[in-house]
């Protein structure tokens, strides 16, 4: 019961909210976990594009990190965009989000699968792969945000 | 030629920013990365947490979710933390950091160190496992923001 009350006063500590029935408390949290998780895509995402483009020299150990990253992140900003979550906190989703959900769920669905394939070509360690994949993984990204970004 | 220049506007217009020498084109990008990081690692760990203490049901699948994303994650933020990247967008961050290297790096390695063993025990589908980890890892959270971070 000690350990468990030392646990309990140590996460409260950390600030951590973990609602019992939802994995956000407020939208706010929502929002801010969305956004983190498409800062690392974006950050590992343009980092392999700038091997893929010859602007940084292909590293086959940091474009295997890039391709752990770009593999999971992708996963995880979908389920917070729920409802109510359009404000709360500054942001640059398009009501389109909430209005357009089958489009929205194709587009990003699509996204998912372009920048996994990215992901294992990074994987095999050969730049002629990522080359061939990144292309039509970055052409997926920007054809969501030109519909449902407003930035 | 023609594909490489349709890459080089798609990553253009997606507004990815891949200095050629650095990850980060300024402090403010270092800043909104490992602030991303963190934010996944306290989601996941807090999720964890929460099925760790029983105030949200054991699930096996987002436990295995939840331990991915703890041992990536906190594996992500600390380059992040390089000389000139206390200021450029506001974060938590105290002087500390930067003053006290040594004892940041010894606390966040034994953050990382804690968390993936929590990521282990969550990935083995034990609850009892995962409530062994937890606290250890819960404390050396507590021990590095204690010290280097502002609130």
């Amino acid at each position: 019961m000690k350990k468990l009350i030392s646990i309990v006063l140590a996460v409260g500590a950390l600030g951590l909210a973990v609602p019992a029935s939802a994995q956000f408390a407020k939208p706010e949290d929502a929002i801010k976990y969305r956004q983190a998780a498409l800062t690392l895509l974006g950050n590992h995402f343009g980092h392999l594009g700038g091997m893929a483009q010859g602007r940084i020299p292909f590293d086959a150990a940091a474009a295997s990190l890039d391709a752990d990253v770009v593999a999971l992140a992708s996963k995880l900003p979908w389920h917070a965009f729920g409802p109510g979550t359009d404000t709360g906190r500054p942001n640059a989703a398009k009501p389109e989000v909430w209005k357009e959900q089958a489009k929205f769920k194709e587009l990003s669905d699509k996204m998912q699968a372009e920048v996994t394939k990215v992901a294992a070509a990074a994987k095999t360690g050969n730049l002629d792969n990522l080359k061939g994949a990144f292309g039509p993984a970055a052409q997926s990204c920007k054809a969501c945000h030109d519909d449902f970004r407003k930035r």
